[in-house]
């Protein structure tokens, strides 16, 4: 039986940008579980009232509802440790350092250059909401926010060093495999390829490298996933 | 027979400060491997001539030399691996994005809080070597580089945001237990901590109380540790 996953949706259902679902969603490859998404929007809060809280992703595993990427990620290492995404409890403390990197620097970082645009594909029931919400967390309209991003993207990519020095010796961040580091990295990166067409990477940046090969695992799951 | 540690001191033989050394004398104690140190200074090139590259720390392990805290760690864990400092290889490439992050990140920022500081502590025959070629680095005099840090200091405290928040559900670094993750960290505090009486962190930073849990490691190693 298909795991069910919420996945936070554009008005059109296929175009999917959550950075936190999409780290479900490479998880998910990862372990060759088969996944069932539903797309779900802001305002669709009662549909997953059933998991005790109020964002995604939420999966539904035979019954058992698991809701926030890190704690999906905990229980599908426990439910199919092989091919693992940790590497061990080291290996998932380390990669719990890179969860809060992406978090607490490049998901905000990201945002400043992309919330504008989000409003152009998400669902109309759900532009108030996030029109209001998004301006108060920013203290700004979120024209205002994205405004002169042409001017501020390279500094944006200076945040990516750590990636970029890693990448030297390493093909994964997971290192000759990909773990959930990857998974995690990539995953906010989605959000911007999928929502956005402002080009956030150089393509000739070995990060840009990584992305491509990121896109091209799982059968090219991220290569086929539609983009603004 | 202990390992030979070279490790960058001050004037004063004693004062220790390289971020780098002390990632790897904490690696050194977390292996229980007896050490002995030489202390070197920035113009003792000629001295570890003999490990192919002019820069600390170079080790001597019964005639083997390892020079670069990275590829000592690696060393380390080969020839004993326990208690381990990576946990597996994945566990080691996650343990090398934090060590990029430390290297791209943090030593950058650190310096411009107490560059000027280590011209007070570091060897007489030194000063003229190191502010000619920090001041290429930076482009400035080491005075106006340091300049201002009490209005800088709140950002500078904003890039350990990732440190912070992944300690909200771990005791160390590396999880239940320490890893070389901490000692990458806590080795670059040991830098300002022991070559400035800056105070780069809040007494009351959940950062501040992981240092003092690091300071205590090893029967408080870096506890003892001389200070400016």
């Amino acid at each position: 039986m298909s795991i069910i996953l919420y996945d936070l949706a554009g008005a059109d259902p296929d175009l999917r940008f959550s950075p936190y679902c999409w780290r479900t969603r490479f998880a998910l490859a990862h372990k060759g579980l088969p996944v069932e998404t539903v797309p779900w929007r802001f305002t669709d809060g009662a549909v997953i009232a059933f998991s005790g809280q109020g964002k995604v992703p939420v999966i539904v595993d035979a019954g058992k509802v698991v809701s926030d990427s890190w704690v999906i990620a905990d229980y599908l290492e426990e439910q199919a440790p092989t091919p693992t995404l940790f590497g061990g409890p080291t290996g998932r403390a380390h990669a719990s350092f890179v969860n809060a990197w992406a978090d607490s620097i490049l998901v905000g970082a990201i945002a400043r250059f992309i919330v504008r645009d989000l409003l152009d594909i998400i669902d109309p029931k759900d532009v108030d909401y996030f029109r209001s919400s998004r301006e108060a967390r920013f203290g700004a309209t979120l024209e205002a926010v994205q405004a002169g991003r042409e001017d501020r993207v390279a500094a944006f990519r200076d945040l990516l060093l750590p990636v970029r020095l890693h990448l030297r010796k390493n093909q994964w961040l997971g290192g000759a495999a990909p773990s959930y580091a990857d998974h995690i990295v990539a995953g906010t990166l989605m959000w911007p390829y999928c929502a956005s067409r402002f080009e956030l990477l150089e393509p000739n940046d070995p990060v840009a490298h990584w992305q491509g090969r990121m896109l091209d695992l799982y059968g090219g799951l991220g290569r086929a996933a539609k983009r603004a």
